[in-house]
């Protein structure tokens, strides 16, 4: 095999051109042995592997500089620049990381910056007036985004050397949504020679690759713009799955895949054996839209956050939209429906929902529209890896003036916060999804209405010490409440706060008569967070407040239980701790 | 005078089409005596007047919904709904307002998410099966937000009635910026028959208004697409500054003045008679430029919030970069840049970086890119109306992993943390630029070196209680140290604690030996702030804290000093709580 042999760019080099594609199909073979063992993502990467080849092959990177957007898709670039066994052993990050290797220049997690990125890379590099090519490598749906518009607009400013591949394989993680998508598909037809041209208009220079899987294609249309003077768009049509079959034919499926048998293409754990919240969410909003013409469920690219398959995105009709990697949109979309009287619920994941913080303000909470937003994945149990961050949520929603942010602690209580925040009309409504699985507590009896804003719910009175487990912790605050009992004999007091947005100062004045300590469980980070906001309370009263969660920082490819631990965010340790400071 | 009888849209059309033209010019003159006596947007607002004339004649609002993204442009519309005599004695916003009128859907202050909104009230229409005309009206810069791209681009969606009216004045705040605006002129020079097209790129249909201030022009125009079965583009060219030649002649100047002579443009009061951090900065970065060729200042639309006057803008050259609305894209620039080893500097409004969320987070701190952000117009003496809120720059910036946020409390220390934040290499560093006039502490010596990160400078020791005043609010401290020793004897500690994004815990700790009270002043609000950050870490321990702030809340069209006042944040109401904790 030629891939054994290549241990950097400088080794692909040495191959005559029409060795390239076997070089190619190797690297596809290594992506899918490892993909198929460890889980990961399989389309983006499988098409991206020809250009990823033909770029290192031409340029001459790390002194020219390639940037991956929604860097997922570049295992091949791994495999090249000296990755490949860390890459097969899954011992790199799924994403570019400066700190593995010289040729990743930004830790690339979140789609659409590329090219604003690479226009201060251009510029940089031409302030200090050295040469190189700096190249952009954007597709999988990362066009639709906001900021990737905004950065194409500001091209022309660079005014020298930048190189845009726009890797058009047809599809983000569902199919592309945007009118964007219907001119690539003209360029595609017209073997990019229709007028009419998204790039063109935003006053870019063109060229279009008919086979964005030929490599002897691709390595003759870069050899043409390396060192070119000015910037220009390199559109390449390419397959997602490319040679795989499975993830040809179903291509949402494999975006991102679980483990799977490589023959099959199935699955090796049954994924619908376990309920999820997804799942849930789905069966209740199209039971729901069949009552209510008026409810419309919206996702941006990831129908799946809220259990919509194609089938029932099929079934809801004019009651689904997709708006496709678009949060902004989503978010003023949402609130324009909640304007006009209908009801909608916007399902997203926390690290994305980040990207519509000015218009989860302004847009949205400003106007106080009662817009629903359901938030997944959030937390220690969200997505392990720094590039896709879950632990701000609290921070970004809980002070956002007029919004509702609601923390459920079981299946029974998030779908009676649902029910409630469709069918309100006063505010604004953000629930915290569970991540940690599908909790029920039978004998839970939610309530049926939330409008009393800030009310806690007292699960079990104590003294001494009181502990508000926040959400996804609750179970969290229920061990801890065990491991002290068991420890100390203290008999403590367990709330669920309920409400991000707010505090029950009734219920914390109360506790002081039989209380001195109050300890606060929140799964997003301390600083800022729910917490500080009961120690902000009780700051000028004797109450003694400790606030648990995370610290600070970027957290890069952890164990949840790993991190917890290390955070000394076990009962166990919290008990111990508690014992010692009823004892001062 | 036609405008006197004129209360409602229904009086507009009791009018002949031949007559209208007579109503925009009283329309015009009555915003320019308006603003020349108050101040306030002028440009934006002329040019607009003919199209808004011509909407209201052609549409039936409120049930045909007119959004005027940017309301600042929307005046005439003002004016037309009954707010005639409101406007002129400055009693409504300059922005739209539900709670002003039904004629007003959004409360509009940030660019571009119009269409966004706007396809949420059509397809809500659709949902409740009704019928009435949507239209959004953009122009004046805003075509380059991300958001207006995403919401452009997924128009197409809707497939039903969508009426998309691009204002297009040929300018920005500044002048445009981005390749598409390169396209809109292609568009104005082949009479909207160029082949490539932006909005057709987007699957779009499109019409073109040669002439936007020709209100009959514009009457046929909107009457041939009223009821339209399918969303469309009118793209309309307009003057800005149209009837007033001192606005025609001076774009950028006559967007937003002072009150101003209407006979010759000139302000009414020299506006450099006082000095201003904004010119300060933009002599300091243009004398620093010339030293280091690798300095880069960076603005979005809004070139004068750095002192960066068109001279300057030419002097710099390449080292400056207005990327135009365009917030996402600045922070990821900046980012680029920084990576690549230049020292950018991006300087913005508080209320707009808000629209970087994301890219603050992902961009650039989990890079971990040294890039140099200005915040400017941040807390109460910031722009006082909820449109544009300034509250919240601090919740944003300061739990952001990596960032350091500094607050300086004088022009001193503004220059000797600007002057490190661009030679280090360690940091994204945002600096807090005090937004209450230039104070001056002529015997204050700052550090030069910032980069041990949270420690706070003592400025008086005292006992008892100890006082942190934050940038701003740094001034509030001294007068509450001086109210408080007038009135109890009192002699309490002053910290300026300069960094917002950690707690000197040293400090804090040594405070415990003779004080049992920390009061912090925060100009921001105390949710999630950074005085919970105090809160938070005192929480386990005997002494008391006290968070002075601003609430969570929107606050409209606000008088700084009341809303101080009302909020209990004089240094007499402070002094006099002091004086009771420490009775208790």
């Amino acid at each position: 095999m030629y891939i054994e042999q290549i241990n950097s760019p400088q080794d692909l080099k040495k191959l005559p051109v029409a060795d390239l594609q076997v070089v190619s199909d190797e690297i596809r073979t290594i992506i899918l042995e490892k993909v198929s063992k460890y889980g990961g993502h399989v389309g983006p990467d499988l098409g991206a592997v020809d250009a990823i080849v033909a770029l290192h092959y031409v340029f001459d990177s790390p002194v020219d500089q390639i940037v991956f957007d929604v860097s997922h898709q570049a295992f091949a670039h791994k495999i090249i620049t000296g990755r490949r066994d860390a890459f097969i052993n899954n011992r790199v990050s799924e994403y570019t990381a400066p700190k593995e290797s010289p040729h990743d220049f930004f830790i690339m997690g979140h789609t659409s910056p590329s090219i604003s990125m690479c226009c201060g890379l251009a510029r940089g590099r031409d302030l200090k007036q050295e040469k190189n090519n700096v190249i952009a490598f954007i597709g999988d749906g990362a066009l639709s985004g906001g900021e990737a518009f905004e950065g194409l607009d500001n091209v022309y400013q660079i005014g020298t050397n930048m190189i845009i591949v726009v890797n058009d394989n047809q599809w983000a993680i569902a199919e592309n949504h945007g009118g964007i998508y219907s001119n690539l598909r003209k360029l595609r037809e017209s073997d990019g020679k229709c007028e009419c041209n998204y790039f063109k208009a935003l006053d870019l220079d063109y060229m279009y690759v008919a086979d964005g899987n030929d490599v002897e294609a691709l390595v003759k249309a870069f050899r043409s713009v390396k060192d070119i003077d000015h910037p220009i768009v390199v559109h390449i049509n390419t397959q997602k799955g490319k040679g795989y079959l499975p993830a040809i034919e179903n291509e949402e499926k494999f975006h991102y895949s679980v483990p799977f048998d490589l023959k099959t293409g199935l699955p090796l754990k049954d994924p619908d054996r376990f309920e999820s919240y997804s799942t849930l969410t789905g069966k209740y909003l199209i039971d729901e839209m069949k009552k209510n013409p008026e409810l419309i469920a919206i996702t941006s690219a990831t129908p799946m956050v809220i259990g919509f398959t194609p089938d029932l995105r099929k079934e809801a009709g004019a009651q689904f939209v997709d708006v496709g990697i678009a949060e902004e949109d989503a978010v003023a979309f949402a609130s324009g429906l909640a304007k006009r009287g209908v009801r909608p619920v916007y399902g997203v994941y926390g690290t994305f929902l980040q990207r519509s913080f000015d218009q989860l303000s302004e847009d949205l909470c400003m106007q106080n529209n009662p817009a629903v937003i359901l938030v997944y994945l959030t937390g220690v149990y969200g997505i392990p890896d720094q590039s896709h961050q879950c632990f701000f949520d609290i921070i970004e929603l809980s002070d956002i003036p007029n919004m509702v942010y609601l923390a459920p602690v079981c299946k029974e209580e998030y779908f009676a916060m649902l029910e409630w925040s469709i069918a309100q009309r006063e505010h604004p409504v953000a629930i915290r999804v569970p991540s940690h699985g599908v909790k029920s507590i039978p004998d839970y009896l939610p309530q049926t209405d939330y409008s009393d804003l800030n009310r806690f719910r007292m699960m079990k009175k104590g003294s001494q010490v009181a502990i508000i487990a926040v959400g996804t912790f609750y179970q969290l605050g229920e061990a801890v409440v065990k491991a002290l009992k068991d420890k100390s004999g203290v008999d403590a007091t367990l709330i669920n706060p309920r409400y991000l947005t707010g505090v029950d100062e009734k219920m914390l004045d109360e506790l002081k008569s039989d209380h001195k300590l109050v300890i606060t469980l929140e799964d997003g980070i301390t600083e800022g967070g729910y917490g500080e906001k009961i120690a902000g309370y009780y700051g000028p009263m004797d109450m003694k407040v400790v606030n648990y969660g995370f610290k600070k920082e970027f957290v890069d490819q952890y164990k949840p239980s790993e991190l917890i631990a290390a955070t000394g965010l076990t009962d166990v340790q919290i008990a111990d701790d508690i014992i010692k400071y009823l004892a001062k």
